[in-house]
């Protein structure tokens, strides 16, 4: 099947976003919880490297995930005119770049500090591709849609293809999220349980988001 | 943005088709290399418990993630009429869950011999939901499409949902191998780029998977 008009789902977007809303929202407390209960809290500057360690998925859940994901259904939840929605889109977008930013310089510090060699476990190669992609999708959509902008029809042709990327790039964020969460957390008791909750609660989180994307804004209907 | 009709992304789905088999036979080769020349082989019924281990990665791969993206594949690559591909479709799907079965049975034994307890990683959470998903939909679409069937107006109703959690399911797959490939293996040498290779190949197969089912087929162009 060639993708289908939203409205055959024969649902709006209005459940989607709400049920999105809360787990963002679990998947935040949960992971303070865990970082700051049952671990020893963040820092992005402190003697004890473990604070800095912990900063990374802090960081990297505030910015590509919630922000990424929080921009990407800001044309169906920022009220105002259409400019204002892309405008708010824009800066969360911006705003997930930079939280992304720190929680790199977060972690390559960590691994400075105790001299570990960067970039060779697949989490490492699925982050950085991620991040990477969604700097270049950010400046590439920057100077299409916003300064100075290309023709209509160019941004017509463009925006499918800007969609699915955006999704592509967003399902990467998550997909390095859950392999961080395996990667360095062997299970053991309580924190085990917490940290298999967090990283289905953010698979979830995606799956809400993009499902708000597809389906129609109630008085579409 | 409500999704839009695959015809606005000017593209035939053809390529992406392409693409998504060279990937497929990619992940399958460097899968073979890997269990085959830098393990121990693979087998169901050993005395070696590594090659039970080793079947687990090979039988899912071979299963819910190059059946199933074949299986999704099914309406734009199996000639014939729509009958046909509905019923490749729906075997791919079903040779899926066998290879799926195989799978989880191999790595149940292999956690039986060493007496390890099962379902507490992330990684098995995941995989264990994917698998049960997969057989979910698979029998609601079974008695809803085809026997008894429901009636077509249903039917309608049905299809965007049945796409959108089978994409999402099938996305849950590549999440799980993702998870899988990392909890288990360390970074060594070559063996650990071979699996970072893996890893990144999977993620592709299954991007370009669900590319080729958003884009039209040529001649709705």
């Amino acid at each position: 099947m060639a993708a289908k008009d939203g409205s055959s789902f024969r649902m709006s977007a209005l459940p989607a976003i709400i049920i999105a809303q809360l787990l963002g929202i679990a998947a935040i407390t949960l992971t303070l919880v865990w970082l700051l209960h049952l671990r020893e809290g963040v820092a992005l500057d402190s003697g004890n490297s473990q604070k800095l360690f912990n900063a990374h998925p802090l960081l990297m859940l505030l910015g590509l995930i919630l922000c990424g994901g929080e921009a990407i259904m800001a044309y169906k939840t920022v009220p105002g005119t259409r400019r204002t929605k892309k405008f708010v889109h824009m800066l969360l977008h911006l705003l997930a770049l930079a939280f992304g930013g720190l929680g790199l310089y977060a972690i390559f510090k960590f691994q400075r500090d105790l001299d570990d060699p960067d970039m060779r476990t697949l989490h490492s190669w699925l982050g950085m591709g991620t991040i990477c992609l969604y700097a270049l999708q950010w400046v590439i959509a920057f100077f299409s849609f916003i300064f100075p902008g290309t023709t209509y029809s160019m941004r017509a042709n463009m925006k499918p293809w800007h969609a699915f990327f955006g999704a592509v790039i967003f399902l990467m964020a998550i997909c390095s999220a859950e392999t961080g969460l395996v990667q360095k957390f062997i299970f053991v008791g309580r924190e085990g349980l917490l940290i298999n909750f967090i990283g289905i609660t953010i698979l979830l989180y995606g799956i809400f988001t993009i499902l708000s994307v597809i389906l129609p804004r109630p008085y579409e209907n």
